[in-house]
């Protein structure tokens, strides 16, 4: 799956990615919604390329690249992206309601801190602890959503932001035992199946299989980046 | 210095603030740039009053407040007062330089990270590395500095978030050993001396015998918010 690095092609917006990772998810679900012709090129994470980090030198995607132009960090390329391309805007024009929705999108750093540290616990205590600070720290979008959509009546940048987890810890509850239950979280949950009929999503969620089976190859130290995903998908 | 919690006045921008804190002189370095009018409350961080955490859950500074809209995280805030306030702008309007900052700013953390563990750590083989590791992070800052400020010819929004702490570690070098030499750093250097003459930084530098006699109490486990401030500064 890892690919060796074709040449650009002169105006093309190219986007470094991996099929599985959640921060790269973030951009490409950008890109498809403002329909941003783009090519992608899957990178194997497992024998990281050196060209990789001449581009990035962390060696992380996403990774946005335009003849001369490199940019990186999920969030900074979703910045770039709605400011190149402004059509279907995705961040509010309120510079309030803006800030009210980058303050919750800065929570989300203790969801992923809970979320990592559960996963990767062997300590069954530590485990539990985990999963319930993971609950706890997603009380607030569950308070806090009170449109349709995090960004309002219409799908937003903030959606984009928290969706590849969401959609991660809602497809495998079932093998994690960490239930995103309708009677704890029903405005999320009701929010799960708007944001599965938005295009972006259509094109890019993995089923419940494919990301269980690469979360087991993470747990087992040994990310297994050639698991098949469906044709459909991008 | 804390302060009981005064009434508002309808319409006027207030600041949460505390004199000797780098985030919120973030804040504070914008709202002078931009002439903003605005009022600063400080708070005593020490005894925490109550009503702090009911505006901010983290119970942190800086905190702006106006009427019946509040916004918190130094970053956060700076970028509604960009967008609220135009005039002056502070962030590029090129969408690939904007990006560009961004991933620069985003390197800081790698100081702050460094600079915390050498200040709070007892122990002199950690704190040796810790300050090489802090000289270390902070060589990108030297290479990428191009123009006369990191804004390019005027200062800029990038400018003021890191100049907090380097007007920590410029200042209080002679005490903490850590030397911001000429030799290493000669393009920063001058930045310094550049940054010294603008209004916002002359509205809100301090001493370097404050920021000592601060950071010392700190490292005592036992801030000193009551340490003098000269009258001249805000």
């Amino acid at each position: 799956m890892g690919s060796a690095l074709p040449p650009l092609t002169p105006g093309r917006l190219r986007l470094y990615s991996m099929k599985f990772c959640p921060f790269a998810q973030r951009t490409r679900l950008v890109l498809v919604h403002k329909n941003i012709p783009h090519e992608v090129i899957n990178v194997n994470l497992k024998h990281k390329p050196k060209w990789l980090f001449e581009k990035n030198p962390k060696g992380l995607v996403p990774i946005l690249e335009q003849d001369n132009r490199i940019v990186f960090e999920s969030l900074i390329c979703d910045e770039y992206l709605e400011d190149m391309y402004p059509e279907k805007p995705l961040r509010p024009s309120d510079p309030y309601i803006k800030a009210r929705q980058n303050i919750l999108e800065g929570y989300f750093e203790q969801v992923l801190r809970s979320l990592y540290s559960t996963m990767f616990t062997r300590n069954p205590e530590k485990k539990l602890r985990g999963r319930e600070n993971l609950l706890k720290s997603l009380e607030i979008y569950e308070t806090e959503l009170e449109g349709k959509f995090y960004g309002g009546d219409e799908v937003g940048m903030l959606d984009f932001h928290l969706w590849p987890w969401i959609e991660r810890i809602y497809t495998i509850s079932h093998i994690t035992g960490l239930e995103f239950s309708v009677e704890k979280f029903p405005k999320m949950n009701a929010w799960i199946q708007r944001m599965y009929q938005t295009p972006a999503v259509k094109a890019t969620a993995l089923p419940g299989e494919v990301h269980a089976a690469f979360l087991k190859s993470l747990m087992d130290r040994s990310p297994n980046y050639e698991i098949e995903v469906p044709a459909s998908r991008l």
